[in-house]
């Protein structure tokens, strides 16, 4: 990888409340303006549940409900269909106050999988269950279904969950896959399977959903929500429920300074791989103080990037104070070729409150 | 933590290949004497496969298709039963030459789930699939199942991979959890519920199995099977599945000298846990060369450690110039408290080869 675009952003704001998310993949400029609308309402959702007095993890919980809802991501609502036309998710959590994570993977029939992900965090932070038993923090297929329902998360008819555009994608992929086997067969069918690796994902889409949040107490948060790969096999589980790979947050500590919260998307980065494409999204905020003649003003700074060899990654951005969210479509600069190039963006911000 | 034992063994090998295996939990002496001859078996499996000229990844899945396939270690035969008296199991296997990794989460009717794993990593090894779709190396549950099935590996009623002990303490520990629930009922319910923390997990076994091998080209690889917890909800996947925690293997490269090879156990660290139960076995090794008066020996210097919380750990090692497997069972000191003592052995030796 070169950086193939580096710029930084410095801004100083005057609350608390953070916030940040993204979506990785493709944007087309229509495309691209349902994104900043989504975006905007997640930040708006998470920056009112801050407001109300609610911790990092519920307020990034509620951004990605929101970035789910919408059928423009490949999350939740109009996610991608696998091999047998089912919509199966991955999502996953972790409050950094706590360490405690959250995980749901290939979940079929739930409207919210972050909300499923989100739970058993909670649950988990509760204790042991009855007769000693360690609680789960990681629940796959049926039984994650069965869980969520169980803890009074409604379930969602699978129909409802696909679109118009995840039904034609579907049909497209379908025709595509059954025109590049018929292709195939008869000799060199291994070679050929091998080599036509063109077109990747060409017809769904690679959003994934992330955000990263840190709270007026400085507690920081981050979750990841994804429906996958399109024509993906029934059962397969992506980085984004992967513990240590979709998303991570952790609280400053004795030890380390700084409050850390990360939220990414992609295919894994393997040894042999030419083209990787993913995106990440990462916060980064330290306690600071400043000596004013009158009073000395008390808070944080905030350290925020957002990487990606993507097309292009839509963001949006909030603090408390702020009336609005800010959103952008980062591109990789005209020319360079997606999964061989990235784009890194950034900035830095100073959230404050004043110490009597 | 403190280290409450730490020996080291030092040994002069005469051949390359290595294999180090375990089973971390509880073992009594009737138990022990039955897991050394486990251990004995799964190496000499892998070692004949490496004799046979065998990467060092096709050794590690032998060696744990041996110890799956005992019925007193909880992965694949014997496995503990869920909360729903099904075996659900989770296995992973990563190739330290390709970074290559596969893994299966929540698994039922197989009877050995690494080999699933290992024919994901097979498979991905291949490249990419047909119009271009990136092979899954992670899959769960029924979608898992259904893929191992098609790639002709043998499903296996899952009445026939319970034993009379799996099954008699399925039923003790739904007593257990009965009579816990009862007496929950009424006041204080949340509270007492959280509070009975104790005989975790006490009827079923923690035994995760796991391996780490060095071929003759230096290659590392690592596995991990486990059963997962006694009573765990349908859907749970423990860490032997997640990437990153149930095994890693990474061959020496320009920037690394070492080629590292890890397996481990236990229930995930938590910063609140008190107590924190697992074993973990780790091997590292980088090539050396000795010169002598009439040629030069080339080698490997190979050292190796096991450690575990729990009561005891089984652990064999064999190279191919052994004629058979030494086994130890290690265990925490005499007052030693599981969960909060912590036993470390290991051993350095050096594996040769004669360049004339």
């Amino acid at each position: 990888f070169l950086p193939s675009q580096l710029s930084l952003l410095y801004k100083w704001l005057n609350s608390f409340p953070f916030l940040f998310l993204s979506g990785a993949g493709y944007h087309s400029e229509s495309k691209a303006k349902e994104y900043k609308h989504v975006c905007k309402r997640a930040c708006q959702r998470a920056v009112d549940r801050l407001k109300a007095g609610a911790f990092a993890v519920e307020a990034v919980a509620a951004a990605l409900v929101e970035l789910e809802d919408s059928p423009f991501t490949n999350a939740g609502m109009g996610s991608n269909l696998n091999l047998s036309g089912e919509i199966e998710c991955d999502a996953s959590i972790m409050d950094g106050k706590s360490l405690h994570y959250g995980a749901v993977g290939a979940i079929s029939g739930i409207k919210n999988p972050v909300l499923v992900a989100n739970r058993l965090l909670n649950e988990a932070q509760k204790g042991k269950l009855s007769a000693g038993r360690i609680p789960p923090c990681f629940l796959v297929g049926q039984g994650a279904h069965d869980w969520a329902v169980t803890h009074g998360i409604p379930p969602c008819p699978s129909e409802k969950m696909a679109t118009k555009f995840s039904l034609s994608a579907y049909k497209r992929n379908k025709r595509k896959m059954e025109l590049a086997e018929k292709m195939d067969t008869g000799h060199n069918q291994t070679k050929k399977r091998r080599q036509s690796s063109e077109n990747e994902n060409g017809s769904g889409c690679l959003d994934t959903v992330g955000a990263i949040v840190v709270d007026q107490e400085g507690n920081v948060a981050a979750a990841v929500s994804s429906g996958g790969l399109a024509m993906k096999h029934p059962g397969r589980v992506g980085q984004a429920a992967h513990y240590g790979c979709g998303c991570w947050a952790e609280n400053a500590c004795n030890m380390n300074p700084y409050s850390t919260a990360v939220s990414t998307s992609g295919s894994p980065f393997l040894a042999s791989e030419d083209r990787v494409l993913g995106g990440v999204i990462v916060l980064r905020c330290c306690r600071c103080v400043e000596a004013q003649p009158s009073q000395d003003i008390q808070g944080a700074l905030v350290e925020f990037l957002w990487s990606h060899t993507t097309e292009s990654m839509c963001v949006g951005y909030m603090s408390a104070q702020d009336s609005k969210a800010k959103t952008h479509i980062s591109r990789l600069p005209p020319g360079a070729v997606p999964g061989q190039s990235l784009a890194i963006e950034g900035g830095v911000c100073r959230l404050m409150s004043i110490v009597e």
